[in-house]
């Protein structure tokens, strides 16, 4: 642990998230060979399996990066240099996505919406309208940095009656952790990362790909070979992986699919929504407001009080009380505080949330603290908790 | 373990290798942010130790990956559409170098090398005399098809002569396990992956770049942007990799790299040498003979006698014995059995396999095979191993 404190080390960030008891296990068992007839079992289950966690009957390939990695996929298996997209800009990695698009030569038509607001499908409809040549849209299904969702639905529906175009969805703090329904919604291409809803650490990627993006692949000129996608497809096609894989990672997600498919699956949404909603309860009772207009089931944003620069708060929260949060990037820096509600997260983590949040703001001395307030966000939590 | 045999599992391939128990355990400790104190010291330690391992000053990158993903990474971000690269092709890993280049637009000059032989130094002169415009020089040290050593020496020294001129090696079997002295012998690119002598999962890849290899990197014109290594080099400045990276793995490594930096490394290189060499030894006895004309440490390749069908050979040792082997590919397949000497192995391990290859080549019937061979082999192991 980091700190010698009487605080066990709580790791409360929109990922990494904490790992199940079990997933640890897993982790330490001796290693085996990727090609051998026991891995191959346990990747053809555990790509059958993610079908389900990701909505869908189409093919889940697997890359051993961050996700990132996934989002170049994305990119570089479905477009050529010069098509031009659509990319919905409301923070961090919706900047990311026009920014990879652009350097891999694509044409970028940059949607920008106020930081901490949902895109309004209309206004995405009007641009499609606009520009019948917009081969793709690129969009998160919840930006992490602003703790947002969009409505992924809507935009589906905009984007599945064109033959030419398809939605390429961000869902990394998304998937398993909100609905988000690829099939049936038909939404093209949703990737994913390890390290969120899959209490995993960093590692693996996933990206799965719709029959109308797969045209896409086809044609495709962007050079590619390690996130190549059809040499991913050959290879599942034999119960393999093209490249040697995170053998560990892939065994342990064989684990906690048992959270994330069938009805367990439904348990895990709920959990993560009662914690998300039991946060943006609370926090009221500690002057701490919630910051999306659209919050987010899988990470809640939080303003801190005028006069406290949240950078500080969450570096002393973990010097003092061994607990991680994150902060703000850019215009966010030093504003808010980001909670993380997916992963291996107990009542009494967020207890200890909020009894580390209010001795925090005590610590700072904030005026505008209640004596009240701790036993307030206290009762609050246990009243949500307890649904 | 895959079957229900008396026989413990035991994993003798040249990647992925057996883990060393501490390595085990930190795999299975508890997650902890990526963008964290502890883990930045964890992250600075491994940095710095990187470079003793990796025999250089320069910086070595860590990326999110395979072992191809750092073979990518050093195409896309030393070269630009259109550069003339030679390849030295041996095997399956020569042959991707060629297949990568030629996919992301270099014009590759392709010198074939019989499989199992190692390349003349003097071809490779002739060749870059004649073509003064080669950027880069794309070799493997260890061709772990073939199981072959190429002179690295050799040929750094005539391509650090030229200015223009880069030497990129994969040195994914050879980093940690042989000498490959990067600085004093003049290398500019040399790539690892942690599968192999850094005895952990796949799943980290790391990248060397001389101060010439720099100067080739700022004016790639390749796109680029999981693998861009300038951001890589600015995040390092700040002791964080670029994007979010496989925490357990680095922790890990902050372990293995007791055994690859130091003295430790001396005696780490030492013992691989000395399962290489005992392999090569007691293989006779057994009718079975070395491939490889300039034999690896790190993998040894045998010949199967006449008539048997290494690949058949390989499953059932794997079905009967609980043993992982590698098999050949593609004009080796079935003619060759791949032991590798990387990772967590036990002398105890070394005789199990001679035993076991004894029992199977018996089991399939081999004419040739001495009823002394068991003995034999098993002196002759005991006589190297004690050394």
């Amino acid at each position: 642990m980091f700190f010698k404190t009487k605080y066990p080390y709580r790791l409360l960030t929109p990922g990494p998230v904490p790992l199940h008891p079990e997933v640890q296990q897993v982790l330490a068992e001796p290693m085996i060979h990727h090609r051998t007839p026991e891995f191959e079992r346990c990747l053809r289950s555990v790509c059958e399996r993610l079908k389900d966690t990701f909505s869908t009957q189409e093919p889940v390939f697997i890359h051993a990066s961050t996700g990132t990695g996934a989002m170049e996929s994305a990119i570089v298996n479905t477009l050529s240099p010069g098509d031009k997209v659509l990319c919905i800009i409301s923070g961090k990695f919706g900047e990311r996505w026009a920014q990879m698009c652009k350097i891999f030569g694509i044409e970028v038509v940059a949607h920008n919406v106020e930081w901490g607001h949902a895109v309004k499908s209309e206004d995405i409809s009007r641009i499609l309208r606009a520009q019948p040549d917009i081969k793709a849209v690129f969009t998160q299904a919840c930006e992490t940095s602003t703790a947002t969702v969009h409505p992924i639905r809507e935009l589906s529906t905009l984007v599945r009656e064109r033959s030419d175009t398809i939605l390429i969805v961000d869902g990394i703090t998304a998937v398993g952790a909100m609905e988000l329904d690829m099939d049936q919604w038909g939404i093209d291409v949703v990737i994913g990362g390890s390290q969120k809803a899959f209490m995993l650490p960093t590692g693996l990627s996933f990206i799965a790909v719709s029959h109308k993006a797969r045209r896409f692949i086809e044609r495709s000129r962007l050079p590619k070979f390690y996130f190549d996608l059809k040499l991913e497809q050959k290879a599942m096609a034999k119960g393999e992986t093209h490249f040697s894989t995170v053998v560990p990672l892939i065994r342990a997600l064989d684990v906690s699919l048992n959270f994330l498919t069938g009805e367990a699956k439904k348990r895990t949404l709920s959990r993560i929504e009662k914690l998300a909603a039991a946060t943006r309860a609370a926090a009221p009772a500690l002057g701490l407001s919630v910051y999306s207009k659209a919050p987010s089931p899988s990470v809640t944003a939080l303003v801190v009080p005028e006069g406290i620069d949240s950078q500080k708060l969450r570096d002393h929260i973990e010097e003092k009380y061994n607990m991680t949060l994150m902060g703000g990037q850019d215009q966010l820096k030093g504003k808010i505080l980001r909670i993380g509600h997916l992963g291996y997260i107990t009542n009494d983590d967020m207890f200890a949330l909020f009894d580390i949040l209010y001795q925090s703001l005590h610590d700072f001395e904030y005026g505008g603290l209640k004596k009240s307030g701790r036993e307030e966000a206290q009762a609050i939590l246990k009243k949500h908790l307890a649904k």
